[in-house]
């Protein structure tokens, strides 16, 4: 990465106002050819200007340039945002002029990309602006601004800390490795080891749920056909306060499936289209594809029909699926205004998913479950890249263990406590190689 | 309109940054409830502050604050910006916490709105606004930006400017009615109108070529089955450079029928649709159909098979079709490099659509046609609303000129003067009504 000039388009077109962005040494200089207005050179940082842009002496846009003035930026360079009309044709003109001035239009992410090199924020900071942008509840928005202000930088810090701590211990046994000499038992490093592994795993052991509640939490609806798995997705999906619905100008997106319950993002899907093949296909085959979706669930519900089966009937079907008994279950008593006197025990909601009993019960129970997730630790660990790389970190520890209690030289012991150490600097960022960026800001929008 | 404050997003969902937009006295002081960071309230205008956004104190997001104080500002009242992550929860809760503290969702056009009524702009210059962030060529752009600085109002001013001298003579006279006095001839009063009139003609005659810019010029491409109409449509367009087709992040209209050449758009369409019937239909059906879509256009492509039929045959047959004289037509004889030999007058371009020849030499005559409609006046009306007001102070004048001609009273005269001098008003905003204003910026996009 140089210092060269990039611009890019911050905000998408058909807007009011679009926002272009540009960043790198003498960026304001550059603007200043095609400005007509006050002197953006003279401008101090972290003050607006109106303006017009000039194409070849016409005319092109009233525009506000607002100036940034390096280390105090996001890119911690030169910076000059111009805020122009949200023209598709003035738009395009403008990065063309910019472009022919000198800067190159931005990489997906470059931005962001120079303010992790430049120091401003470490790779998980970087990653949690994405996480940020792209968060569609108040979860993924907390858990992102957590991830931004540090949080898992500070937590991954600490056990980098200690594990320095350890190599220190084993450096100086290298030194005198001649005097064959110990300066810490095997049984205390064991222990320091142990500790490190112990919070590792608990981090890493957040993945699942700091996944769910970022991308949303993956809820499955079974239970045998016509027990009311649609009425009942339906009925939640009613309730549902779509994300932008209220706000004019703000499109949704798809939202058969996404429930927002109390800040948290629910991803619902029922196995209805089993149905429409359970009448041919055999009883099994829908028995199979269940326990498939529910094996890759947070949540399932289990509807029965109460005016149908008893409880224990019930019970008997949902265990054929044989789901992992760590997933959290709520079993749904349906069409319970037809069943008064079923007994179901305290466990079961009894739920009539068409006369809306019983669903206040059932989304506090998911609103609850979401808020175990999110107490699941102190900081939770939302990036796949990130959970690689502990579990990596967690294999080499294993490693280093399993030397120390062969007694392997210090030399090899060594080099597992570097591969440790090197995978929790991926994270942050204090290792890393041009592939591993590009693979992160590649996924990044244009303009950050 | 009150002083209470407005927001609004100034941009679409699903960028890298998103704008906020807030405008009414307070604001600053309002935005500061939700504020963590340096006091805004202390900001100077035209200053940008980095700070945090609370969430009932969680943090929300880390925003750009841009503070303007009124008068200098867009509304001419005190305005801040918020630039924040383009997350639609983001923005959705943002605005949720902006209207909790006191703000309420802009209509449409609001900001400009509040900008006409404070002053700021007229209302031909308002409209402009709404026109610039349309614009898709640099036509409509230049025409959009001449209007916002003013020129439709200054052309219009000095013509109002001359009606009120004439207002002043004739009330005058009004003053010494009694004593039957003239202190202009009519002679001359009749030719001041005139002058008026001649003006009024002028600009009123430039709608079609503005509003042919501004939206696209309407060109029609007519000729017999067979001829090379579809052939033709599509190597103009591959020619064409989709406006922003090279820059990432933009999305694109449906080109199939754009046509963007030296900075003007053309919409072509042609008759295509008719070969599939024209098989069944009569042929008069067919040349009925092509003429009255070439009605509504500005520009005629004839095409015809030049090894098929001979410029006489060809001319005959449009001839049939009986356009209205005025029309731009450009013929062109296709296949011609299979009719190598065939006389054809300078005017009729000899084409081959499919090898590409003498695709220049008709985008250089639809440059140099777009080209005239721009050069038809120094300044051009674009809007219908304008068009039409212009119409009727025409006939309030026309009926002046009557009633000076047949000596009506000065009163009947004045009346018409007084309704002349409103359309013209009508146009600039300086006589309007509540219903106007909001058929104009219930137009207008959100946040602008």
């Amino acid at each position: 990465m140089g210092t060269d000039i990039i611009v890019a388009p911050a905000t998408p077109p058909g807007g009011a106002i679009a926002v272009l962005r540009l960043s790198g040494e003498g960026c304001v200089a550059l603007v200043q050819q095609l400005w007509k207005g006050k002197d953006l050179r003279q401008a101090a940082g972290h003050t607006a200007h109106v303006g017009h842009v000039l194409d070849n002496g016409l005319l092109l846009d009233e525009v506000v340039a607002t100036v940034y003035r390096g280390p105090r930026s996001y890119t911690r360079e030169e910076v000059v945002e111009l805020s122009c009309h949200g023209s598709p044709y003035v738009v395009q003109r403008l990065l063309q002029l910019l472009c022919e001035a000198g800067a190159r239009l931005a990489e997906p992410g470059e931005f962001t990309r120079r303010a992790f090199l430049n120091g401003a924020m470490d790779l998980a900071q970087a990653e949690a602006v994405a996480d940020l942008i792209a968060a569609e509840s108040a979860a993924a928005q907390q858990l992102a601004m957590q991830q931004l202000r540090g949080g898992v930088s500070q937590g991954l810090a600490r056990l980098r800390e200690q594990l320095l701590g350890f190599a220190a211990l084993l450096e100086l046994e290298l030194d005198f490795s001649e005097e064959d000499v110990e300066f810490a038992d095997r049984g205390q490093l064991i222990a320091l080891i142990d500790n490190c592994r112990q919070q590792l795993q608990a981090l890493a052991g957040t993945f699942s749920a700091g996944n769910a509640l970022k991308g949303g939490i993956p809820t499955v609806i079974v239970g045998k056909p016509n027990a009311g798995k649609s009425t009942l997705l339906n009925a939640l999906l009613q309730d549902s306060r779509a994300i932008v619905s209220d706000i004019p100008g703000t499109t949704r997106d798809v939202i058969e499936d996404r429930l927002q319950l109390g800040g948290y993002l629910f991803r619902l899907t029922d196995t209805a289209g089993l149905r429409a093949e359970a009448a041919d296909a055999v009883e099994a085959e829908g028995i199979r594809r269940s326990r498939e979706r529910a094996q890759l669930a947070a949540i399932v519900l289990h509807v029965f029909d109460a005016t149908e089966e008893d409880w224990a009937a019930a019970r008997a079907w949902f265990s054929t699926l044989e789901l992992p008994p760590a997933l959290h279950v709520i079993h749904l008593a349906n069409k319970a205004d037809r069943a008064e006197d079923l007994p179901v025990p305290g466990e079961v909601i009894a739920l009539s998913a068409l006369h809306g009993r019983g669903l206040d019960e059932l989304t506090a129970r998911l609103e609850q479950h979401a808020q175990a997730l999110q107490a699941s630790g102190d900081t939770l660990i939302t990036g796949q890249r990130h959970h690689t790389a502990l579990i990596q970190a967690l294999q080499a520890l294993q490693e280093l263990r399993e030397g120390l209690l062969q007694g392997l030289s210090g030399e090899m012991v060594a080099l597992d406590l570097r591969l440790a150490l090197r995978y929790i600097g991926e994270i942050t960022g204090e290792v890393t190689s041009d592939e591993v960026l590009g693979a992160i800001f590649s996924k990044f929008c244009i303009g950050k």
